[in-house]
């Protein structure tokens, strides 16, 4: 099983590092920056090139979520799901460190501010409220599981499945980053909220609960989809 | 038939969620706002990424148009056209209701304005004419069908066609959002013009009645060009 | 062939009308416009959609210059050269004139202006020189040549040449849109010149000269990269 | 040899002449400009349209670097190192005074400053330290090769891999423009070097070695994880 660990720690470490990396260093500045469509972009990009590139090791999830609702639809294996979420988590912390460092060498560095976290109320990007970000993550993450379910099943072209997943996280971000700054995966929102300033750690609870509540349902959304499958 | 018509309910969903849900929340956001160019990805990415998922289902057309489109040109059961049609309209009341519900959550609610509905005339982003709306809508539903049969016909390489649908649906928006804020999709336009202000539900007829022509234009099409195949 | 000369007339009809429409229609609004990003994705998706939608019809050129260097590294027949260019030079034209009656529906419409057209000197979006357009526009359409040629060899991943093609155009106006407006295709730069007004007629030999040099060049050079294939 | 040297040397002339080119050309210009996300995404389309189109013949490497991992992997032979190297970097020089032709045509050319090069210290394109670019260019070059390397391996979907690395690539703009203008490819940082005003010939060494180093251990890091391959 230590390679398939590798590649989910690798492919996390990726999604942290390029998503909130991009959105930390690259989105906000002046006139040249990339905006929230380049950091949607930036997601969905690490997603489809680890998936490419390890997807036939680990599955290619980097999320928990994901595995949880893998595993509840049946299509892996129940033992490997708190090992992939340790890696998972461990990825994206080491990420959201090496992030650390390069932000540390900005002209006038006085600490890392909100570090590209999830947040609510107050915390959200432009202010929504926490039943906002309960609905937005759920739906997401449940929408999300029925892509990866739908794009990997038998009946699906295959060897696209990595666009159609990696592409669709970019389209979750499109939507959901002026409400949440999107996680819908609770190892994205633990990696930087170690390290950022703010009230990250306090709202954490729900970037575990509603993607993996969200994950559950996308489950069995597909179940009743795909049933002739 | 259930399963085709839980994949149309839950694509139409997704194609209101995600496309009307990124104009309403993210588009217009000062400085790192994801613009036109963002909704149309985001428009284009939700057809991409279901026709990819349940594609092989029910054949991912989340849009009565092309629904009609397909059965003129052959390509799609008669007898199944009024059931995928309440299927799609259902799913896209659905995405809008779930889509005000997140709104509302917007600190200073007052209210969700325009909601991402079709308009022409005053209703026009830019003002664009009844005509302009009716000429461009028809034009480009055509095209559309036309890009639909062509891709997913016999000769055209296989498995690549929710790309080549997907990504035709973003060009579509990139050239005609300031026209009409661009449906060439009945669906989207009933879902949310029932819950917007303004002029959308007077004018919802014009994006019924375009893009259904349209869509009939686009089989005649396909048939003179394709008529070898 | 009239199966052929049908989808090479809609296939650059879509080219001039999502391309040169979404630069007259969207490209400039103020905060949510698409820009020259926007400009750029748009003709390449137009190219991708009708690649995969009619590629297998008429191999889908949909550009005199390609027509012209298809022929001159044998992979394409020479007496089809001719009826090609006609066919796309007509559909350029129709979606002009179909530009231009959405256009005149803007309201305090008062003429199209540079409509998208092609131009150097004064009439180059940021005024560069006629040897600047000369040396910009051979290259890049050479450059193009060798992508359409190495992307359809025998020894290229099948069914892919769509998306290289198409994001190849795409690539090619995010680097030329400011110094000739992009053509690499004199049949979109005639049809729009129909109708602008200013000094798109009195320079369009330049769009016809250079891209059928570059078109040449870049069949030689594919030629010796691609000798051993 | 001479067909992949070729195909090596017309490569990184297009990356460069693409990249570099969107940048210098399109990328600040008011409203309308591409942005960092538009010079991004032109820099990851030089390499999948060439990696389609050349793929096949030398392997698509167009960056010393990845040559540099590949041989260290195994999946290249060592012999080919310095001829690859030599042609990518000639390539690169080529490129670059193309392009220097195109811009001396603005009006009132007066020189071409910073020419896209790559810098750090006062000459990053937003201050940060020697110390910064030196991990960020590690790290991406790094993970560059973990997405070629597993992009390319026998388990991975067969076809896809020019997709994978060539947004790959536009990944890694999206995440560190603003901190050394992205190099990860020695050969793309010297074409323009050498033409360009300011510190950059004095600032190169770090764009060999980082990038080089970054290779390695990319290759390295393949090895742990794909072991079972």
């Amino acid at each position: 099983m230590t390679n398939k660990l590798l590649a989910e720690f690798f492919g996390t470490f990726w999604l942290v590092l390029g998503g909130c990396g991009s959105a930390v260093l690259a989105a906000g500045v002046a006139d040249v920056g990339i905006g929230w469509l380049g950091v949607a972009l930036a997601f969905g990009l690490t997603v489809m090139t680890m998936a490419f590139a390890v997807g036939h090791i680990s599955g290619g999830h980097f999320n928990p979520a994901v595995t949880l609702g893998l595993v509840i639809a049946g299509r892996h294996e129940g033992r490997e799901l708190i090992p992939y979420w340790i890696a998972q988590v461990i990825g994206a912390i080491a990420a959201a460190a090496v992030l650390y460092v390069i932000v540390s060498g900005a002209p006038g560095f006085a600490g890392v501010g909100g570090f590209a976290t999830n947040g609510y109320g107050e915390a959200s990007p432009q202010g929504y409220s926490m039943m906002s970000a309960l609905v937005i993550e759920i739906v997401l993450t449940a929408m999300f599981l029925v892509i990866i379910l739908g794009a990997t099943s038998a009946g699906a072209p295959a060897g696209f499945a990595p666009i159609a997943i990696g592409l669709g996280l970019t389209l979750i971000h499109l939507i959901s980053i002026p409400v949440t700054n999107t996680s819908v995966n609770p190892a994205r929102s633990t990696g930087v909220a170690l390290f950022a300033e703010g009230p990250a750690l306090a709202q954490l609870w729900l970037f575990w609960v509603a993607p993996l509540i969200g994950g559950a349902v996308g489950a069995v959304i597909w179940k009743l989809i795909g049933s002739d499958d």
